[in-house]
């Protein structure tokens, strides 16, 4: 800690007195958190000006490289584990029985709202690699208080291809909804489908996000993973990852998104002609408005 | 306070501990606190999803704006008072004796390292605005512990036009190095020359840092200043501002960049025929690493 006593002990206040009375509460309260919190940081570690304007050239190039194809600054906040712990803040449930929903993960920048509805049992497989391991997910989706299945539930299924690319990405080897989906559970609240086994992958390796890494001496890489969105009209709908237990970067994700129920078994699979791997995964969703126990 | 003992108590420890061991220690120290210090604002404020995005959206904007000639991340950072906040760490000195050196107050984008040394009693005054007042300004540049003067100590002035504008955002009226000059004090210490009683005006009212202000219910304004930047190679240099007292906007300049001994008294100067205004100001510099009491 620093001799911060050394600076006017009213500054930081007289900051936050500025605003008006006109100001909207929430951004208030919000603001006036934010800017003590900057001020505070920077009296801690007793900020030079060299650095301050590092981290403001640092801002601009984040803004200067936006494209809607690319956001550095979703990807800075996800590496400062910044979307995982808004996510956690948004959807922490904690059970009042035994049992806990499924937990959230973040939605990361690759769901697609266009993703089309296929049968059960179909495939998201729409342009094989060859690299790719072909897997059989199922599982059943219950209610966290009854335990009874869900039917009609939507399970959303997105991946990166063996390549560690999404469709977005990779259009020369991808048409558009290759490996996304969406599956209706059926009247047991079963889904099933074909997809592939993950591929872990980088983050890009260059840009804002990967030099802020490198001054971290830290990996690029995120676990290989699924990603779910699971909804039904009447539950809490639940966003979250998947990843595989065997994955060397569980447990330095770049994006701190893994959590232990979160982690899964591949298991062979033998007698299905279309997948040598499986996967079973159940989801449990609360009741909309279920806020769980209080602490 | 927010039930933050909700959330999972290792979370931001455990991003910090992904920092890897070639790190540079200085920049442990300075991301650690900044990772810690959003960590801890996002958990007291319950951070919502669309705020988060929100405040992704206006990093974006922020660095997509950004010309050589408008640095909104600098500007924004000015009005949350970070600039004046990390000048303050990087110049303040608490005197051993009663007198303190003069204070430092924050640079500005509007510096320039090209302004031409002018000779003692000549006129920073090149392009005439009919609304300005014109100012004799002078006064001693002494050492802060033996009170001697410092001669050839170079007194670096610059100010807006009576318009509001400086040269580099007014070239329709002003030339380069218009209201800018270098002097160099004489045998005794002093400096002398002409400039105008300055103008307050707005910071820009469009871009990201006005919508800011504009969400905190602030005024755009800062109060009518001089900058000044004193140096000589055996002194600690002094940048700073100097602000007329009767300024309306002293309170609550946007930028937080008035204290007390900067607050000016402009009279009235009679038997000069250049000038109907004066204004005396003495410099206090402290001589090169002294560091004044360890509080």
């Amino acid at each position: 800690m620093s001799a911060s006593h050394r600076f006017d002990p009213g500054f930081t206040q007289n900051v936050i007195d500025t605003m008006g009375p006109k100001m909207n509460p929430r951004h208030r309260v919000v603001l006036s958190s934010l800017i003590r919190h900057l001020h505070d940081f920077s009296r801690e570690v007793e900020l030079t000006i060299d650095e301050w304007m590092l981290g403001q050239d640092f801002v601009n190039a984040v803004g200067q490289i936006y494209t809607p194809q690319r956001n550095e600054a979703h990807r800075i906040s996800d590496i400062i584990g910044l979307e995982s712990l808004v996510d956690e803040i948004a959807h922490k449930i904690i059970s009042e029985t035994d049992t806990d929903p499924t937990s959230s993960s973040i939605l990361g920048p690759f769901w697609s709202p266009h993703a089309p509805f296929r049968p059960l049992g179909g495939n998201i497989i729409q342009n094989p690699n060859p690299d790719g391991k072909i897997c059989k997910m199922h599982g059943v989706i219950s209610d966290l208080l009854t335990g009874k299945p869900i039917p009609g539930a939507v399970f959303d299924i997105w991946q990166a291809s063996a390549n560690g690319k999404y469709d977005f990405q990779d259009p020369e080897n991808q048409e558009p909804n290759n490996l996304r989906g969406k599956f209706k559970a059926n009247e047991k609240g079963e889904y099933y489908f074909y997809c592939y086994h993950p591929t872990a992958y980088s983050l890009p390796t260059d840009g804002p996000s990967w030099q802020l890494l490198q001054a971290m001496d830290r990996h690029p890489m995120r676990p290989a993973h699924l990603h779910i969105m699971v909804t039904h009209p009447e539950y809490s709908g639940c966003t979250t990852q998947l990843y595989p237990k065997d994955d060397p970067w569980l447990k330095t994700d770049t994006v701190f998104a893994v959590k232990p129920d979160l982690v899964v078994d591949f298991k062979p699979l033998q007698g299905d002609d279309k997948a040598t791997l499986e996967l079973e995964y159940n989801v449990i969703l609360a009741p909309k408005g279920y806020k769980g126990k209080q602490i």
